[in-house]
């Protein structure tokens, strides 16, 4: 372990955070409100600590880092970046108790988007426009490390990347890290603005356009306004928010290869439609068995129905209407969406499509190798056979995902909540979505959650984020091996 | 195919299950009851067709079966049992309508033990003989299917058993399959008779210990008690009960190998310690949970928890206390013991302990695999290697059994069952336990589910009592392409 190049790169990381911190003191004072102080201080501390790190280590900036160094980096950095995340929160007043702003703060630098807050409206507008970019952030943050850095240092659970070079994911990006990185960020601030500005154009203040924006293309879920979408009631804004929700779910070099044009490659990609179509017979499921039970109009059963399984299966967790109040169907259809997830190599949390596209193919070959035991069965993704040891690094993250979920289920009703609520909250957490059903249901929010459930969650978030492994293995006595 | 041999093989287990109803026939006919008639008609119908296919197909003894029969055989034969089963049902009278009568025997033979049945007390004793002996014959049948047969003929799910030969499975038993089932039949009559003969010390009538010792070892569940256990409130029949579900919970070899004074084998059983640590660590959660709580007394509080936890986990499905009225902690374990289920080579149903082992395992070594990208990892069972065809046996179950709940639970749901009773009726079926939770929880029974849902709960039953593979590939175009 290269310790004083994992402090110095965390402690650059942290310095970078700073300065995202401006752009939320500007807006403060632009409006005047009661956080700028808060601000100011939030960016001297952090910027003085991550500088004497940085001095302290200016010696060690050459050594090479292995796969371990780099699975540190990135667990230590996400638990860091919500810890300093919790400044303003803390320093302003508006969320006064520790742990319930390391949720806050941790659950915007996941892209959850579950909330302690009861009252999100009349808060500074520094606050909030911070909340939103600490998605904003960290979402980008797991684009340029699941397609950009992760599969150089072959870290866990990007075994799946690793394999589909030739294939989909990391072929045709640019040959260097560091440029690929770059693409990325382009794309995704691209994406951005131009969802704030179509929100704008359909009557968002531009401070709430920007607000949202930063918190769809990351599929974090965080609003300014207490219902969410649900808030406006526009069909326009739900649609784009719809549309910036689903490309945030696909994965971003196919983005890259449809901005250069390699239109006939993303047509082939079987995972962009097995996402699609389970979209579209999700929606046409929910609408069917939302109108008329609950619905009088069929076109707003619709867009309520495709709102939400967009929203929960790219794990965002916007709000469009209350879906605790849907048939058993609706609401189970729901909750498969929040294991599904989206794409693999999007924003999205969740288990994702491929994994599960590649279990089912593999449990359809089990029935085929029953049938013919002496035939030799293969899964393929497309015409590429994959491989057995990604097909185990899979089933590795699979039932480590289902464990982990039985296991913090099993915790949150230890500590008091009921059968729904502990496994919806542990579901949403785990798979980064935001709202869950219950006591954390889509009109509810975390506030009442013990605090010991909040840390366990918070656990759960981190754990979802970064696919599992790499928190995991830094858990592990033989990590520390020598 | 070898359709001939495959309908006289069927036509003498049927002939076998009317000679079976010669017991209830004459039971009745002491007691006097109702069903003396039914049983009558249902021996001589069953019978005569049975003897008329036999005697159709005289010509077709010799012929040697493979594999692809050897599923038709049991999954048809399962159905056709069933089918007679309901014949005593309706023409007694006591269950007039046609899906409920299958349902209730389907339960029976598939030692689900889930009932469609309001009011058992005051039925005819024939009646109630039936069922229980539906499940006897029923459990059985699989403990001779599962050790004796299905390894032979290289059926799904069984290279389980296929690959542990060496180790603790197959190998002390004797050499031939006939001679194989001989033995565990007389294991299996061993310790019905034993308990019934402990249950009638107990203070049980004569009728009633027969009749539940005939659906304890089966893990079946049927009482002759609309309150079931918990009718007696007796802390000797709990204990006496306790004691046989968990005999029954256990690998039937092991059993056998117990007989032959092979203890220190016996001793080493992995599975064996795992299934009896897991019983005792969920008793004692439990029993933690509820004390205070909802009893009084810790030792009733200890009693209820045992029973509780030993009947899911062996999915009994006995019911000793309304457990619907305990804690969300100790609900969600008793809904993990329903998917946890007893030991392979058991009547028990369920995933079963050693797949749920060899899983984590999997799960464990992924992670070991991140660490050391490069190092080869393969799970042991013991000192044994387990081959990868078994692990890709193992998890294909496991993705099935999963898929096949979600798509059962979405159907049930859509049928109109809330959620917590859709997923809970479904898991209970697929698992072959008998209650769940909600509409179909401890106190309540079947008799509300809509038909279609009875129809779909029927096949889960079946696809849960034969370990998914064996009905699934007679489902699919390619086992029927010559």
């Amino acid at each position: 372990m290269h310790y004083p190049v994992i402090i110095r790169l965390i402690a650059f990381l942290l310095l970078f955070l700073a300065g995202g911190m401006i752009l939320p003191l500007l807006v403060s004072i632009y409006y005047g409100d009661a956080s700028t102080k808060a601000f100011f201080y939030s960016i001297l501390i952090i910027s003085l600590a991550s500088l004497f790190l940085i001095l302290l280590t200016r010696k060690d900036r050459d050594n090479h880092l292995n796969h371990k160094d780099g699975a540190l980096i990135v667990t230590i950095g996400w638990i860091m970046a919500a810890l300093a995340g919790t400044l303003p929160y803390l320093l302003s007043g508006v969320i006064p108790d520790f742990s319930n702003a390391y949720f806050e703060s941790i659950s915007g630098f996941t892209t959850t988007g579950s909330s302690i807050l009861n009252q999100i409206e009349g808060m500074p507008h520094g606050i909030l426009l911070w909340r939103s970019m600490t998605q904003w952030m960290g979402g980008m943050g797991i684009i340029v490390l699941s397609i950009a850095i992760l599969p150089y240092l072959g870290i866990g659970g990007m075994q799946l990347y690793k394999a589909e070079i030739p294939s989909p994911i990391v072929d045709k990006l640019k040959p260097r890290i560091s440029e690929t990185a770059k693409v990325l960020w382009k794309i995704y601030l691209f994406f951005t603005l131009f969802e704030a500005a179509l929100l704008i154009f359909a009557g968002m203040t531009v401070f709430d356009a920007f607000c949202h924006a930063f918190s769809t293309m990351p599929t974090g879920g965080f609003s300014t306004k207490n219902a969410s979408l649900a808030h406006y009631d526009s069909a326009l804004m739900d649609g784009i928010t719809i549309v910036f929700m689903l490309i945030a779910g696909i994965n971003f070099s196919l983005h890259y290869k449809l901005i250069k044009g390699n239109i006939k490659n993303v047509g082939k990609d079987l995972e962009l439609k097995l996402f699609l179509v389970i979209v579209l017979v999700f929606t046409l499921i929910i609408t069917l068995n939302i109108y008329g039970q609950i619905y009088t109009s069929f076109s707003r059963a619709l867009r309520d129905a495709l709102f939400q399984v967009t929203s929960l299966i790219t794990t965002t967790g916007f709000i469009s209407a209350d879906y605790e109040k849907w048939p058993a169907l609706s609401q189970m259809i729901l909750l498969l969406c929040m294991f599904l997830g989206g794409m693999a190599g999007s924003t999205g949390g969740g288990i994702k499509i491929i994994r599960i596209m590649l279990l089912v193919k593999h449990g359809y070959n089990e029935i085929f190798h029953v049938i013919h035991p002496h035939a030799v069965t293969v899964v393929k993704l497309g015409k590429t056979v994959v491989p057995q040891d990604v097909l185990r690094s899979i089933w590795g993250f699979f039932i480590l995902y289902i464990l982990l979920f039985f296991i913090a289920s099993l915790l949150m009703a230890f500590i008091g909540l009921d059968l729904v609520s502990a496994f919806s909250a542990v579901a949403s957490c785990l798979g980064n979505i935001g709202p869950g059903l219950g006591l954390v249901g889509p009109v509810s929010n975390f506030h009442d959650v013990p605090v010991a459930g909040k840390w366990i969650l918070v656990f759960c978030m981190l754990l979802g984020r970064l696919e599992i492994y790499t928190v995991i293995i830094t858990l592990t006595p033989e990590f520390w091996r020598k």
